[in-house]
């Protein structure tokens, strides 16, 4: 047995929507938290920006305005970040891990952009980095994938990782509604900002895709590898078509391990975000309204689905807390916990490298020899045709294409090949399809 | 830092399909585990009965039909149990936390006939317990449940817990199947044992429901307090029936806390399995085949979802490697993990006093006044009706009723009313409806 201990002591950076409901947890569940770690844990300190706008049930004299001072205080044991943003919050954690402290953080953007540095210090420092809220908020995501999953194999990675799109197209899909229609409702309903790039041009959800590609193929990868699509282009007929092909359009995050033609480490690893059809059968098609969740693939474990709400203050604060208890625990055994080992080093894969199908909506000329030229372009970039479909009649004459599986570089240059056929009048609808085949 | 120890030394009761898997793995993947753990992973031993019977890949010499032995010896650190049923896995695994060594088990069965007594022991001897692999296969869910949701409170539990059933559930569903020839083809399929007894009526999913039940409200639960309807008496027609309510048949595992009129505890828990009509909508709905998934909803995380192979020998034993690292890293570390704890031990209610929702379909005779006597029966037992629609006209009249949340003790008592109506010439169906209002 270990020596009994005194209370931990928590510092807390940022204490807007989700630090208020850390702090409100904190006090409301203290006895069954201190239950759980072995002692209780301790608020030593607040640190925001405007000391006035902190909400009732924090304690003023906690307080301050000084982060640089609290992180490095001898009575703070655990550090837990919810600025959010790249500075100051690296600096301050960096700060943190240097001091002995371990750290909680739901910060994806700076999770994205510089894990390595933090990793490494945490590694170096024998620091807890724990980061379960940085991704799909309260659904235990991360943890599984760093521990229940760690004598497994991960293939791929297939997930719904931004509320605010998923709200969109969920609608576009449901109602019927265009684009901004859809938008605008979202942003009415507060499921949208008023600036709504982040989300609606895929730069949240390729920020989540790097961090999960990190995890599930221990290999680097930063928001900037990731190639991004957002879903400003996405049409009613898109939607139309999808839901014409028994599916449905959700913006994806995918990581992918490629296999090589011998070893089963892969020769690279692919991630992307973009709008893509997947089969309404599928567990990600009934992923509604703001909702997250996230498909994966491994060798022993076979297919897994986490399901839930991917953003607000309670759920990510639920998310930091158990975060919080398993890093408690980690301090008073004296044990910290996994340190991300990014040991596989596998390079990320160009798009066009990537291996997808795609689905092609094409408005032609009403004369005999159409299907044949169109299928001619197909079969110059070596893609195999799983379905056509024609549509309509006389002038009206659409055809509908599903693609077998071909690198994304020839399923380009097929759709450019077509925009220059004489008997195709409009390449109406392109979009690629996932999550089956 | 702690001092350097050696490997750590494992022993395995029994080798069937999970056991032979698990050995596999401790061998194929022995360098990331030790990477993990901090320390090597060693097989110290695998109990069998049948010697002959064990598979290639286990090295003979540490196969043994001493059990007994092998569980108190010295130099074993942790002993995993993939026997399954009651004895002699309780006794094994009481004596090996007796003498100091930390238990993964997937035994299900025993967890939920006699969780008490081992969680006691775990207690007593300071010994880990860990038993992911006994709810749906490979899916972490107990662990999300004791870790990360440690700091909110579940409402309520809803899961598809049994392979078999579903596949089943899901057949009549998609293939218009009966109930006979569906179970068939999951026979020839091996989905379903040649006495399916365990799954179809019901038997499997109570006793995960009890575990689920028990770790989700800190309350002490077994097999025997779950109240349990099985699949054999779902017909064609309700299915169909479903269909028409844009509902889907699935066989349901549900823990509820049941709120009192002023407390958040409750006054007490419902724990029941039976095949009920969920909304399509629902995230449950869209679970095919043989998949497992459990949905929760707890106060700060909102609804989530766990979705994943229910059974299985490389899915169970990803489970156990999983709980593996996790022990074995406690061990290293001197830090046992959580124990269960029942503190709350809320009473488990009967059946009558649960909450639920009932569809009735009645075939009626083809006389005025109808609707009143069937709407006057409902309104006897203070049940009320959410939406009445009637099928077909004249002598193929028929009503279906659904009704909001009542009593089912009240709900029972109407539908013991309705077969004694002369105008109502059959209740042709009558299911429960769970997953919204």
């Amino acid at each position: 047995m270990k020596p009994e201990r005194g209370p931990l002591r928590v510092a807390l950076l940022g204490c807007g929507t989700v630090g208020s409901e850390v702090v409100r947890l904190l006090n409301e569940q203290a006895d069954d938290l201190a239950a759980r770690v072995g002692t209780p844990l301790e608020l030593a300190g607040v640190a925001v920006r405007r000391p006035e706008r902190v909400r009732a049930g924090v304690d003023p004299e906690l307080v301050t305005t000084d982060a640089q001072a609290l992180v490095t205080r001898d009575d703070v044991d655990i550090v837990v970040e919810v600025i959010g943003g790249i500075e100051p919050a690296r600096t301050l954690i960096l700060e943190a891990m240097k001091t002995g402290k371990s750290v909680v953080t739901a910060n994806k953007a700076l999770l994205a952009e510089d894990g390595a540095t933090l990793f490494a210090a945490a590694r170096e420092y024998g620091a807890d980095l724990y980061y379960e809220a940085s991704v799909a908020g309260a659904i235990p995501l991360l943890r599984p994938l760093r521990e229940s999953l760690v004598g497994d194999h991960v293939h791929r990675v297939l997930g719904i990782v931004n509320g605010t799109t998923n709200y969109i197209l969920d609608q576009m899909d449901s109602a019927g509604a265009g684009f901004n229609e859809a938008l605008e409702e979202a942003q009415s309903l507060g499921y949208a900002e008023a600036d709504p790039t982040a989300d609606v041009e895929g730069f949240d959800a390729a920020a989540k895709a790097a961090i999960l590609a990190q995890l599930a193929f221990h290999t680097p990868v930063t928001a900037a590898d990731v190639h991004r699509e957002g879903i400003t282009e996405v049409s009613a007929a898109d939607v139309a078509g999808a839901k014409g092909m028994d599916c449905v359009v959700k913006l994806l995050a995918i990581c992918e391990r490629v296999p090589s033609e011998d070893g089963r480490n892969g020769r690279g690893v692919s991630v992307r975000v973009y709008p893509a059809m997947i089969p309404r059968t599928h567990p990600l098609a009934s992923v509604r309204e703001a909702y997250n969740a996230v498909f994966v693939e491994a060798e022993s474990a076979g297919s897994l689905m986490f399901y839930g709400a991917g953003a607000g203050g309670a759920p990510t604060a639920s998310a930091v807390l158990g975060d919080l208890v398993a890093v408690a625990r980690n301090v008073v055994g004296g044990t910290p916990g996994p340190v991300e080992v990014t040991y596989a080093k596998l390079p990320v894969l160009p798009m066009g490298e990537t291996v997808t199908r795609y689905y092609i909506h094409l408005d032609v000329t009403d004369e005999a020899g159409v299907l044949a030229t169109v299928a001619e372009e197909f079969a110059r970039h070596e893609v195999s045709i799983q379905a056509v479909r024609q549509v309509g009649l006389g002038e009206e004459a659409q055809l509908v294409v599903v693609t077998h599986r071909a690198p994304d570089a020839a399923l380009s240059a097929v759709v450019r090949g077509l925009r220059g056929l004489d008997s195709v009048r409009e390449v109406a609808s392109v979009m690629r399809v996932e999550g089956e085949e």
